[in-house]
């Protein structure tokens, strides 16, 4: 079995430092305290060379980090680079690889004009359907006016995804957004792709996060406290949005909690808490019904009754999620990893969620075209 | 134990077509035979972004090749990136993540002055050391007057690297330079950096490799020849050259193949054929010393005995290496084991080796920033 042993955010936002730098400050606690068994170091991170013109990251980090002599890699897929350097973390882990593996990871994204990030980001479209000009925004607007066609959820009940995750934002040192915004406020704010209002969209952000992946015999030696990985699923969906059947659903989330839920041998209805991929909105309920957590077109229900909430009975993004939090690219999938950690190991003060010991994190790349699911246990 | 069990070239060089149909090229005759049992896809590529203008390769491959449910991710090392994908392929496998991992190295570079590629490739440099100016073909030349000074090689010796690879290029049908190419016209050549000339050098290439890795229990049940991967082994270098204390040894290439000799239980005299990271002459001649083929200062020899050729004690390279078959660079580092496994299962054709029934590759980022180490066995 494998575990996480740390987790160490380096704030998200608009930072002045470059990649090096934020991706040290999250890692040099971890550095600092497990040098000598650290083993290999898995670096997410999808745009270090169109943002920041730099190549072989990994290398560069471990060099910057005096741990030179530990082999590296970069793992990318996009959005959900995170989940499948966790996966990859894992896997050189339980295949006895590697035995203490740091997972970094990082995004230096703001700086440039929207349009310029905008172009980047959507060169993970189908080269015909980024001709047609669709961008991720625009996707999940499509998205919210199928699943208001379709579920007839109360408008506010979406809107209040942003509400929720910026109330948790504000409880969160490491986020990009630490201001709560009330439900009028979102209401009120600029469209960006009708229906969907900006706050109901994640930021551009720079960040980074990193973990300690180890198997279960070092996770006791180690000291800290430690949660397993008991389940993991990954799955693929077409990237060709327009084939798809269904615009109120993602087959990649639905396949990959599936299969994380089997392995883990548990159901939807035993996690204490879960961290989705929240770039809209509307994501949020979408994915919170594919994973298994409501019923298809009921998702929506839970904003109203403040099931998610932190105090609720399943809190979802208590770390702020994407939403407010910030979505630095490499780095969101390893923050959900991070943020579940701390939640179950009692250290994610003022956002601290009670009686949680079971875990769930779905990491989504571009618009479903991949998910990587997880579920966790205290060890 | 984890096997392979196909592998598959799209051609070498400077194709017309883009990466998605290259990439197609080398895997469509792997996924028409196994389209039902692939469950994991691992793309190796390091620059689809800054020369392609694409992100999320990984998932438009998959929808390219109609797999899309097939989960999948990007490896990137640099120019190591498919010791890396191939080492992810393993762990997966072997960790039970996945059962049949398709790896798809593939790099579309060509068509860009080779300045603005220079360029690229020189991200991976650190940022100090890239304001300083040197790029990767002339940190090969200190390597090589390095080496003159204190081993005193033959001049020819080194440049007889080139003649031997050109030789093996042009007996494959894959490589970007299919012609044997005299000492004479090597030597007269271009000088690109002081000593080392063109033809010493690798060209920029496009090109694309796949490979079917498998668990061990299914490598027979599908029917294909199979070859195991019996050790591994990854380590790291500083990125810093200036930092570094030899520059006739590579650290990384020592201890990368120090690891999967020992994982294999096996030493470098039980070897009967190796594919080395030649991106320049002098590479292969070091690299042969540091893994352990030959004394320290005394690799250069075998090149004038011929006991690296095809038809000699321990042929190197017989695919040409980076120096003729080409080096498209998330290419390469696949490109080595498939070679082996053609090798070692006796497909290689005009260049197949005698009696092999043992094989080691190393995939190298970088200028030994660092590498991964193969050893295989024929099943």
């Amino acid at each position: 079995m494998v575990s996480i042993v740390a987790a160490n955010f380096a704030r998200f936002g608009k930072r002045d430092e470059d990649i090096f730098a934020i991706s040290s400050e999250s890692a040099l606690p971890i550095v600092d305290k497990f040098r000598d068994v650290i083993d290999f170091v898995v670096v997410s991170n999808s745009y270090s060379g169109e943002f920041n013109d730099i190549s072989g990251l990994n290398n560069l980090l471990t060099t910057h980090l005096a741990i030179e002599n530990v082999p590296s890699m970069r793992v990318d897929n996009t959005s959900g680079s995170g989940g499948s350097a966790v996966l990859v973390a894992k896997s050189l882990v339980a295949s006895d690889e590697a035995k203490n593996v740091l997972v970094i990871g990082a995004e230096k994204m703001t700086g440039y004009p929207t349009k310029k990030s905008t172009r980047i980001i959507a060169s993970l479209l189908p080269p015909e359907e980024r001709r047609g000009g669709p961008s991720l925004p625009s996707l999940a607007a499509f998205m919210t006016r199928s699943y208001i066609r379709e579920f007839s959820p109360t408008r506010e009940s979406i809107a209040m995804v942003a509400v929720k995750n910026h109330h948790n934002g504000a409880l969160n040192p490491y986020a990009h957004f630490q201001a709560d915004v009330p439900l009028e406020k979102v209401m009120a704010s600029r469209i960006i792709a009708d229906p969907l209002r900006i706050f109901e969209y994640c930021p551009v952000s720079d960040g980074a996060v990193s973990l300690l992946v180890t198997s279960d015999e070092n996770s006791k030696s180690l000291g800290n406290k430690s949660v397993k990985i008991t389940g993991t699923g990954a799955s693929s969906g077409t990237s060709s949005i327009t084939s798809r059947e269904s615009l109120v659903s993602i087959d990649s989330v639905k396949n990959s909690a599936k299969k994380a839920f089997k392995s883990a041998r548990k159901t939807p209805q035993d996690m204490d808490i879960a961290e989705l991929h929240d770039m809209a909105s509307i994501l949020e309920i979408v994915e919170s019904e594919d994973v298994g957590f409501f019923k298809k077109g009921e998702g929506w229900k839970a904003l109203e009754t403040g099931e998610t909430s932190i105090d609720g009975r399943l809190p979802i993004n208590t770390s702020g999620g994407l939403n407010s939090k910030g979505h630095p690219i490499g780095a969101s999938g390893v923050a959900q990893t991070a943020e579940i950690y701390l939640q179950l190991t009692g250290q994610a003060g003022k956002r601290q969620a009670k009686n949680v010991s079971t875990g769930f994190s779905l990491s989504m790349a571009g618009f479903g075209n991949n998910s990587t699911s997880f579920v966790y246990e205290v060890a």
